[in-house]
């Protein structure tokens, strides 16, 4: 691999969703890039959005392919690109990693070529015409190296997560599979079976559904057909997960029968603590609000100027609440917000004679 | 209750966010509306936002009596209100309905006047800083008369409901619990499982988290004091969800010990069809969107006249696909729209010279 250019010819098979941003994406970091697709109509859309072109490649001049195709054709179309251009480095944006290493591992003597990848970015669309270059930028884009991969392969990958702004990940593949059975292929179930029971109840029922129902079910629409090619192929990992809801589940149930007891409490905190781990969006940190609490005076329409203040400011206050001191009968607005807000609200709460708790 | 005045002088008690949502959307109907928490402060930030006054009403002249408060505490704020207000009909906001009913039906001698009622609407905040009076519009409101109820209060209690323009829908107590366990306390159940999980795993797995598991778990951040309340006041017909997602759950880990089989196919494609259930935003139906099938030449730039077209007609596209024949090598390009719009796109398309399939 010495020598090989900094932006190799590159050869996108699969121009969906994911294969077109790709190819948006390093198009737009100057690659050369061949879009190839089943349907040659896919292909001369993507390349209408910018994603390369839909001409075939000179294969010896080819530097690197990215296979962004279902999981079922994955081992397959890996091994022929391996075959087809055999100056390539070949890597695939599969969701599930492990099954594909095995399925090549006995029979592909090129097998140092291929490094998979993940990139954490997607959308319900799987069409070319919603394809961006901007889909993976600060998104997680996991790289799955394996023994026998050439280091020089490892760092060509590092070097396409790098052009499509992504922030690369290295990993395990058994790590990355029970990874994405966590966060992602159990949350899909437990959405499945929400969604699953409404099949069942009264019409009228449904009429009282509210945000929180849709929120949970958002993701059962998902292609059947492609969600149980993902699961199929990360079964392992799943079941495990699964396992252990069953048992959770079990655990709900009894604290159910005594719902006045501690136990019932605790689930609920511990669904509580979970959702803080989640990361913000696009990967940063999940933040920790500054609270900011104001003595509230006891005199008509001081509320209604507090709350003009905060408004005049600009910061975006996060939550609210009210407290109130039994004994001294003033109240207390505590305000949530950014840290990197906490310092301009207090002046300018301040700065207009208001009392802040230190 | 002959002769009651139309808008009849109402007491709120507990100025949290549905209550001093209940008390502007009155307000601004004309009622005339008196608001009472155990914290002051609430009272006053609520009368600051238009929901009515903090000051005390003549309780004598006192027609409605709106109960707002957390479901540990409703039975016996529901019979203070039905000795304190003599000539009023009392009703209340809770997500639970058989538990109260029952511990006032054999101890309530004026439960006539009590009817029973459910807004399908509130938001993560619960004071009263994010009320307003339009919480309500076009979202379902049940109403839970009992057979000791008195007409003239249902009477009342739907007049309440048009003015804050919500759509009534009256139901028996124990159908309206087994509707919220459906709909609602098992969604936030799975929620919540899902979310516990999230406390045992690597940090690292973290980093994968994409929009689906945030949508998924977000009501498992809701307040577990208060959800420990609403699921012990509905534990029966709970319980009786939760067993059918035990059961469901079985079947789901039997069909991905076999993920190749029908099985599995056939419960991803279940939670499909139960997400289409589901009523769009509001309480409208679901849309089912009409599909236009527009005949793609094969010549260069086409698509991208295509687009241009259909992003100057201004018509929203919901989903886009490409389909493609195999034998005329020709694409097809399928774009979703509302139904209102079809006319109007298919007009702008042909009127350009495209062909449009019958």
């Amino acid at each position: 691999m010495t020598g090989a250019p900094a932006r190799p010819t590159t050869v996108i098979i699969g121009a969906g969703l994911v294969g077109a941003s790709v190819g948006c994406a390093l198009t737009a970091a100057g690659w050369p890039v061949h879009l190839v697709d089943a349907k040659a109509s896919h292909a001369r859309v993507a390349a209408e959005l910018g994603a390369g072109t839909a001409e075939p490649a000179d294969a010896e001049r080819v530097g690197l392919v990215v296979a962004a195709v279902p999981p079922r054709v994955l081992p397959d179309v890996i091994a022929t690109a391996l075959r087809n251009y055999p100056n390539a480095t070949v890597t695939d944006v599969g969701s599930v990693k492990a099954g594909v290493l095995n399925a090549l591992w006995d029979s592909e003597p090129d097998l140092a070529r291929y490094v998979g990848s993940h990139p954490m970015a997607g959308s319900q669309h799987s069409g070319p015409m919603t394809a961006r270059a901007d889909l993976f930028v600060d998104r997680t884009w996991v790289i799955t190296p394996h023994r026998r991969s050439d280091p020089a392969a490892i760092t060509l990958i590092r070097t396409v997560v790098d052009a499509c702004h992504a922030r690369p990940l290295i990993m395990d593949v058994d790590d990355h599979d029970a990874a994405v059975a966590r966060v992602s292929h159990l949350p899909h179930l437990m959405s499945v079976l929400t969604a699953g029971r409404l099949n069942d109840i009264p019409d009228e029922d449904l009429l009282l559904a509210g945000q929180g129902l849709r929120d949970v079910t958002r993701i059962a629409g998902s292609d059947p057909d492609l969600w149980q090619q993902i699961l199929g192929a990360n079964a392992g990992a799943v079941l495990a997960e699964l396992r252990q809801v069953h048992d959770q589940l079990q655990v709900l149930i009894k604290a159910l029968e005594q719902p006045e007891g501690d136990d019932l409490k605790q689930l609920l905190a511990h669904g509580v603590s979970g959702t803080r781990r989640i990361p913000g969006k696009h990967g940063r940190a999940a933040v920790a609000y500054s609270r900011i609490v104001v003595q509230i005076p006891d005199e008509p329409g001081a509320l209604g100027r507090l709350f003009a203040l905060v408004g005049e400011s600009g910061v975006n206050v996060e939550d609210i609440a009210i407290e109130h001191d039994q004994v001294r009968e003033v109240g207390y607005l505590s305000l949530s917000v950014h840290p990197d807000t906490e310092a301009e609200l207090i002046a300018a709460i301040t700065a207009n004679g208001w009392t802040v708790q230190p």
